[in-house]
């Protein structure tokens, strides 16, 4: 199997962009990774699309095949991939696949989502067609219902706090609003958040005990990346190449009320395992990571799975303020999903995007890790149902 | 990369299947591939489902991790792919490139669609979200008005007539009515089309000069099929194993109107190209084929461009029955899409399963193709806009 590198990457700035169709936004973000890869006039082989609502939000379906006519890619392969808020990662591997099975040598991975456009539905009810359609959405559960049980559950079992959240929170729109990319320019503080007269107002429950700064906004956005086999990246791209050393991939069951632990999200922990094995390196290896935090909890909770801190410390480093950057493990220099904000579809990708970032040192020192040689990803679909991870590293 | 092969395969009875979730569709074609590889109790490292409509359909995503649980196959990782119409072929060919590239060893590969189920929806409205939703379908295109004008286009240019079209209904009706999978069970008879007094109400004008018979039903359905590398296949399964010994892929314009020649069907010509260049063989070759009868032209037309006639000839070697058992080229004996039926992301799955009995010689005499060794597949997405196709090899 061969090494398969990232040699462009493009995004579009997220939040609410009306004037847009999803097409346009995949278009967007698909040029820019294709002339950050360079390559001109040059074609790609196959090119994977990450979406998972465009069906039920645009009423649009084969959306990779429009987007290959779109931007002059024909007759290039073209597939897209759902795996519902793990769609983008889910992509990117798939497309790591194609290269590393010799079949393919250029391949563009566009994920991008209208969230905002949600005619009919409300954001809630789209992102919780994920989730039992037997046994849990019909009883009202939703994905902030599963989350806030989640964190009473950490917060009884481990002694999490509700500072420990905040502390997230606040890191990660501190972050985001020096992102151009991020759909959250807004800072808070935690004065704002405790000390305001308007407090319950400005940050009123939302899922107990998760409140609305503990959640992601929901947004529209799209994010791309180029990949090629290692030996050829140099041939090709005028930037730095940067090696997907590991991915993993996990399952763990449809509803929540069957895991043995429910705190237990074996699937961040297969997946990472996977990750680092196949890139032997080791969590303490890792100089930057991008995690899902479509809510404050999961940030915490993926930090102790994926072993940068043990079962039950997340929270306590969180407030320590070991997630920061200049500390032990800079997490969500991007804003993370809480700031740069979730277009499902596109998360997975703009993650690896803000790796890739952070990997060639082209971030300002705001939110550039120093040095920053290896990093990781982590992509959350359902509730811990479907976890894709990578570890990435620069290459030289 | 390592050859891969197909050594079990699962289909249901297509048709209405009210009291059948999707969920519950995909399992049970899926148990019966795993049973028929001889998996015992044994697990998969992955799992891709083919499927277009859920989102619209039955408001559901992520139904590929709610299958690996459903069918305790946990940590697999999962995906679902969507490429329309050819959304079965194309998870395969992920599920190839997953095994070829040496990470994965063994796949199941699941493709699904409840068609009936259509909500607030016309079915034909639905499959219409794969046109372009600004310059086609707001002004009334429906894929059989697309069939309906290619029609035409390909009678004015090449001489095609009615009874060539005729010819390929009788044909596939008449070996649907042979397989127990096969939506449509009824035959029906030339006198039946042409001298019955009820002709007119029997089968009517659709799409002109396209006429109900010509076109395939909606149906519900799965189909599912198992992948490992050849290497090890003699070791797991206990049937002969069939090699993917070629794919191909290929995407044209967006919109019918932007080519050049609207009866010029590139990606059919050039997806077929690839597979016979991949697996050293040719169209001479083939013993046994599945094409994607959507409308009964489809099948005259790509009998052409896969190069089993040359362009023009198709129909009248349909009608000479050189499409027929025992004759030249032996096209769709499972009835095809017209018969067996065409829940969209089932198809391309059930095309292979399809061509995998043939190469394994388990067919009634009425439909085997005898000692046929090589077979191909063809699947159409879009009004082909996105092409897949495989050429298939019985292993020994």
């Amino acid at each position: 199997m061969r090494d398969v590198s990232i040699i462009g990457v493009g995004m579009i700035p997220f939040g609410r962009r009306d004037e847009d169709s999803l097409l346009d936004l995949l278009a967007y973000s698909s040029i820019k990774a294709l002339d950050d890869a360079g390559l001109g006039d040059q074609g790609v082989d196959a090119v994977y699309v990450a979406n998972m609502g465009a069906g039920i939000l645009q009423h649009q379906t084969s959306v990779a095949s429009a987007l290959v006519d779109r931007l002059s890619l024909l007759p290039a392969a073209a597939d897209a991939i759902e795996n519902g808020p793990a769609s983008g990662a889910s992509a990117i591997k798939n497309g790591l696949l194609a290269i590393a099975s010799g079949y393919y040598d250029l391949v563009l991975v566009a994920g991008g989502e209208k969230m905002r456009e949600v005619v009919g539905w409300k954001a809630t009810d789209f992102v919780a067609t994920m989730t039992h359609p037997q046994v849990e959405y019909p009883y009202g559960i939703t994905l902030p219902g599963m989350a806030g049980m989640f964190t009473r559950l950490y917060m009884e079992k481990y002694g999490l706090t509700r500072e420990q959240l905040i502390a997230v929170a606040l890191k990660n729109q501190q972050m985001g609003a020096l992102n151009p990319y991020a759909h959250v320019e807004m800072v808070i503080t935690k004065e704002g958040i405790y000390d305001h007269p308007d407090a319950v107002v400005n940050n009123p429950v939302a899922a107990d005990p998760l409140h609305l700064y503990d959640m992601c906004p929901v947004s529209d956005g799209s994010a791309a990346v180029v990949l090629c086999p290692l030996e050829k990246a140099k041939m090709i791209g005028p930037k730095v190449p940067v090696v997907i050393a590991g991915f993993g991939q996990a399952t763990d069951t449809h509803t929540l009320q069957e895991r043995d632990d429910p705190t237990d999200l074996k699937a961040v922990s297969l997946a990472s395992q996977q990750a680092f094995e196949r890139a032997q390196l080791k969590p303490s290896d890792v100089d930057v990571a991008e995690l899902h935090d479509a809510f404050t909890i999961l940030e915490i909770a993926e930090s102790e799975h994926v072993g940068f801190f043990k079962k039950g410390e997340g929270g306590k480093a969180a407030e320590k303020g070991e997630t920061s950057l200049g500390s032990r493990i800079p997490i969500n220099m991007s804003g993370g999903l809480k700031a740069r904000g979730h277009p499902v579809g596109a998360t997975g990708v703009a993650q690896v995007v803000d790796i890739v970032f952070q990997l060639r040192h082209e971030l300002p020192k705001e939110r550039q890790v120093k040095n920053a040689r290896i990093g990781f990803t982590l992509n959350f679909g359902g509730f811990g149902n479907n976890i894709v991870s990578f570890v990435l590293r620069r290459a030289e």
